[in-house]
Formats: structure tokens, sequence, C-alpha cells
């Protein structure tokens, strides 16, 4: 099978080498084109431009985007778009909005191309050796490239999903759970950090994976994290977050589902990104107005 | 080594055969006479009474007691002491509250006896063929039973916590960290079950335990869950909770530290339990005080 890629950053090019691993023909484009000639050396066709990559296919075309979710899926999708034929597929493996997709795929549909949304987990470590996939789309589109994704998934990471949109949802959705799941774990952590009690954190969280109701891989990594600095002495707690929380939050408000810790997380996120705060400064100025209570000034 | 166990429910009988499948001579007693003959016949020596129990040592004594927490603990704790030797040691193994284990401790301390606390997670499974635990209290104690915590615990599920609390304190947190777990992951299948797609939940939870950021164990028993009742259909969902969550949250303010989801996951289980709430009654007056919106009348 031909696949197409475009974009090799840190998990376009692991899921090329992954691919690749498993003798498909990779024909692979990037801005950059060091990366470019890094995958060729690794047995993949690079190309020189979309026009260059939609040109090297010899039959049906299936092209995965990993690249930025938002403007440049479109501009992506704007530049391929004439040179494809009915029939061709785009998989977009990012984490695009899950109502962008559903907006691509209508527009798509009406020039006959099929777009297939793929939600996809499990880090570069995962792209590389065995991701988690969750694949909506078309039934006859996601059927076509199944078993790419049944050689480059873990065992039982690879689920059709439904209809379009149904992948990038489910992701979306993952990853509100991992935030609030992350916020879980955080919490608990700052708890014994503020407490009467000195553990060794990388302790904790090893017996925690062993056994207990809490063991998760994200715990693993913070076994890993806490094995590296006993009390993470270099890193400030600001916490990005890069959409799909928002996302996720913004979907309950639609559906009237109520999900108020994956929220909380969210917003959480939001304080950590502040110095000081403009709520803080009413709370503040009220307890003075109505109690005379100090306030700290600037 | 001789080892007495207090109590004898679903925890205990289990760990008692652990304890028996690694050769320790175990002195069991419960309430119950059947359970007592029940785990004899298994090769442990059941006593008649905590007397009878206390008496069948040959030496030291270290008495497990996986009692309810609460006053039980306490009562069991009174009758048995008489009994006692300077230089015992008493494990409370249940899920006391740290605050009380330090009441405990300092109680017994006075009277040369040790109480050692230990936190013990991996529901009833893990007390039958490996347990995690996390024990604190002095250390020559927790010592002297740890060859006994290396043999019936998981492989790296046995952790020497530090000083006398520090187990239940952990065990606790742990438990309040499970609270935000768990609602995050409920919320996330909240909004998909509310959503415009039709997914299959216990496919969603293989997919998400299979390379994703948030396999964890609680995610592969909602997998168990979703095989047997693919949408939850005879559960109504009312949470109950046993108490750390809120011992939890207490801890927090205490020591001023921010733990807002999982004190929320606690409200949460609350809710769960009412049909209907004052706070709504509340907000459904004002709204019709202030802009003459229809309340909804009993």
């Amino acid at each position: 099978m031909e696949i197409g890629l475009v974009g090799l950053g840190k998990m376009g090019f692991n899921i090329a080498q992954n691919m690749l691993d498993h003798d498909f023909k990779v024909i692979a484009f990037d801005t950059n084109k060091e990366t470019v000639d890094k995958i060729s050396s690794h047995g993949a066709t690079g190309a020189h431009s979309l026009e260059d990559l939609t040109k090297s296919f010899t039959g049906r075309r299936a092209i995965i985007l990993l690249v930025p979710a938002g403007p440049v899926v479109d501009s992506v999708i704007g530049e391929i778009v004439p040179y494809l034929d009915s029939g061709d597929i785009i998989v977009d493996a990012g984490n695009s909005k899950y109502k962008d997709t559903l907006r691509r795929y209508e527009e798509l549909k009406e020039k006959g191309i099929h777009l297939v949304d793929c939600g996809t987990s499990g880090g570069t470590e995962g792209a590389r050796h065995g991701v988690c996939v969750m694949v909506g789309g078309d039934e006859e589109a996601v059927d076509y490239i199944a078993p790419l994704y049944e050689k480059i998934s873990i065992e039982n990471g690879f689920m059709k999903t439904g209809k379009a949109g149904s992948g990038h949802f489910l992701k979306m959705v993952h990853n509100g759970i991992e935030y609030g799941m992350m916020q879980a774990i955080a919490e608990g952590f700052e708890i014994l950090d503020k407490s009467d009690f000195d553990y060794d954190y990388e302790a904790v969280a090893k017996v925690w994976n062993n056994g207990s109701v809490i063991r998760s891989w994200l715990m693993e990594l913070m076994e890993n994290a806490f094995s590296k600095q006993p009390k993470l002495e270099d890193i400030r707690g600001v916490m990005h977050s890069s959409g799909e929380g928002i996302w996720t939050i913004e979907a309950a408000l639609d559906y009237q589902a109520t999900a108020p810790v994956i929220a909380l997380s969210q917003f959480m996120r939001f304080r950590s990104l502040e110095d000081d705060t403009f709520h803080g400064k009413v709370v503040a100025a009220l307890r003075n107005e109505f109690g005379g209570h100090a306030v700290v000034k600037k």
C-alpha cells in the first residue's frame, strides 16, 4: 500500500519509521527539507512539494496529515485537493477539533474525497513502536487504510469509532479525561508535599504502581519524573494546554453533560499561567470594603 | 513468625490465606465463628476470643487488625491491650483516619506497645495474591513485620512510609486521587453518552487501555464492567463513599493545600445520593423572584 505523509515532526517522523518497518511505501513531505532527506535515508520516498507528493502515487492515494491542528490543516488540504482524484483519502491524524473535522469532511465529500479522522495517542514512543488510534469516517475509506493501522498500532490499540468526526471526538474526550486524571494525581502529591510527613515521592509513585487501585501509565511517568528530580526542583508549576480540554468542555456544554472535574482541571491550568489574578484583586477589594481587611499592595 | 489476625471479612480472610501460603503461623479471630472454622481448615490456628488469640502466641506478638475503621478499632485495641506485653505490635491494616491513628499510637506508646499503620490497596484479589501496602510506624516494629509484608505483597508493592500515621495518610491520599481519577473517567463517558456519536464503550475502554495516555487499572475495570453491561443499564448513578475522600479534603484544608478536583469529586458523590437538592430549590426560587422564571412544582 502507498501512504503519503505530510508532517515529519516528532510524531510524524516516528510514525513514518513505524510504517517503513512494516514495509509500506511511504511518500513523505515536510517544509523542513532536512527531515525529508533523513526519512528518505530510512527508505521513504521524499517529496519536494505537496504536488510532488500527490504525483508520486501510482494508484489510489491515502495521505496522512500530521500537522498542527487549526489553519495549517485547512491550508494543506487546500493545496493538496487540486491534485487528488475522486475516491482518494486524506487522513487527519492530528488533534483537530472535531467540529473542524465535520466541516472539512463535508467540504471534501462534495469533491468526492474522503476525510478520515484519526485520533492518535501514546506519545512519540507509541508513534515509533505501536500507536493507539481511534479512527472515524466513511466505512469504505476506513477499511482501506485499516491494514495500515493494524500493523502500526499496538495490539488492540486500533478502534474504528464510527462516522466522520467520531475519531477526533473520542481522542478529545480521552484528553479531557487525561486532564482530570493528571489534576487528581497532582493534587494528591500537593497534599503529601504540604503535610507533616516526609515521603520519598519516587517510592510513593512506585508502590502506587504495584497493586494499588490508581496504578496507571501516568503514575509510571511520575515515578520516572521523580527518579530524575525528587521534588521536581527545577520545574515551575505552569500548566500549558493545547486546546482539547477546552473543546471537551465545549462539547459538555453543547450536549448539557455534567463534567465539572474536567472543566476545573482546565481552569486550574489557566490559573497556573498567571502570577496574579483579577479575581484575586476583586476578592481582596471586597474583603477590604466590608471588613476593612488589609489588602496586599503591589 | 507468628501473626495474629483480627477480622476475617473479605480482605482479612484473603490475607489470612495469603499468609498461610507463605508458611506464616496465623492465629485468627473473628466474631463470626464460621469464618474462624473455615480459616482453621486452611491451616490457621482459630481463636475463640481476643484473649485466646493473645494467649496462643509463644513469643512476641504481632497482631493485624482488619476491622471496620472507627470505634471498632478502639474497642478491639481496648480489649486486647490488657493481654499484651511491652514490645508487642498491633498493626492496623484497615482504612483508619490518620488522626485516629496518631492518637492511638500515642496511647499505646505509653503502654510500651507499638502501633503500626498499614494502608492496604488492591482489593480482595490483591489481598489474596499480592497486596499493595504502605506501612508507617516505629522503625523497629515495622522492620519486625517487614518479612511478612515482603512475602504477601506484590513485587514492589510494599513501602515503608516513615513515622506513625504516614501509612494511613498515604493510603488516604491514594483514595483521594482515586476519587478524582474515577470522576474524570466517568465524566468522559458521560460526554460520550450524551454526544451525537454512537460508541461501543467496551471497545472504547479497550482501545484506551492499549497504548493511550489514560491506560490504567481503573480503565481496565471499566472495560470489564462494559463487557457485562454495554450501557450499565441496571446500575443507578448513586456514588457512595467511605470517608477517605472527606479526610483527604480535611487534610488539604488543614495544610492549606489546593485540591479542588478531589474536593469536587467528593461533592459529586454527595449530590448523587439525593433525588432533589435544597440548593436546587434555592436557585429555582431566586430565578423566580428576580425574573419570574417558572419553578418546577412538587
